[in-house]
């Protein structure tokens, strides 16, 4: 094989960057994941990575709830911080406007296009992480990011994470975005 | 809320395409999947979601093991068609260069530039779908894909599924690219 051989590493691309929402105490904390992933489509449910010892595992497992919220690339600097400070040690409630759907134990942010509601029905410890599954109650989207009553990811402009390295003229860069460039028509 | 309710819906932006690889009987067999993401660091671990009659579940079943291959966006019509054509009607053994690693049981794709062996530690039945989980036991990474002897995303040139719609100048499409545009630096 004319592969270079890498060890066992964690590569997969692309990731996305969300920010997983829940409600430590009374106040409502948000951090940055990459490690996030649709599990099924009946019910609908979605996986997302959390090391023991985040700030924002205590609200999830004191709610069984938590919030997935899609940004867009311009909260790349607020994405940042929340991957960086955690709300052991930084109150995060302020950084970004907060609003509640059905579920008042997972907030959900405002600027973010796109929200999802979700209710832990799995935990799964994998020693590093725990990997919550959580169902898909309810899913809300900006107005101005749908087309034909759909989603629209060319207008939801999402972030994509880079967990290692990508070098755009010379630099390394953290995160990406999608620029639309066609290779299939659907 | 301004936002409009769309219902449970499994909208994550973005979402990888990749190939999930198992070994059929004697045959590689490779399905397009979605609904992938990194499970946990340490030890490294992947999920992937895959529908319960699928022909790869069989393959994953019989070995332990699978595969995932990340492509590159000049394989989109290869990945189309493994996702489009199941393995009980097609014979995709020829689609692909085959080649194995460490293990004899998870064939991995030549014309890929990232490959993970796996083997499975964990399986969640989520009703419409069985979500693996697999501790990534070696990845290979192409030459010319390395940078400063690290993965570099910008050469691995991943592509980008969207289950739900992308419109690009009023068409929609199916597979859209990375086309790197700096947000952040790291």
């Amino acid at each position: 094989m004319d592969k270079k051989k890498m060890g066992s590493e964690t590569l997969l691309y692309p990731m996305p960057a969300v920010l997983v929402g829940a409600m430590v105490g009374k106040k409502p904390n948000f951090m940055t994941a990459a490690w996030c992933g649709i599990a099924a489509s009946t019910p609908p449910a979605i996986s997302v990575a959390i090391r023991p010892s985040r700030y924002t595992l205590e609200g999830i497992n004191a709610t069984g709830t938590f919030s997935i919220n899609v940004p867009s690339t311009d909260l790349a600097p607020k994405v940042d911080y929340c991957g960086i400070y955690s709300g052991h040690k930084q109150n995060k409630a302020q950084i970004f406007d907060v609003e509640f759907g059905s579920l008042q134990t997972a907030p959900l942010i405002k600027q973010c296009p796109v929200n999802l509601e979700c209710k832990v029905i799995h935990q799964l410890d994998l020693h590093s992480h725990i990997l919550f599954i959580g169902q898909i109650l309810e899913t809300y989207v900006k107005q101005d990011c749908i087309t034909d009553g759909k989603p629209d990811a060319s207008k939801i402009d999402p972030l994509i994470y880079s967990t290692l390295l990508v070098f755009i003229d010379g630099a390394r860069k953290r995160f990406i975005r999608i620029k639309a460039v066609t290779t299939k028509n659907s």
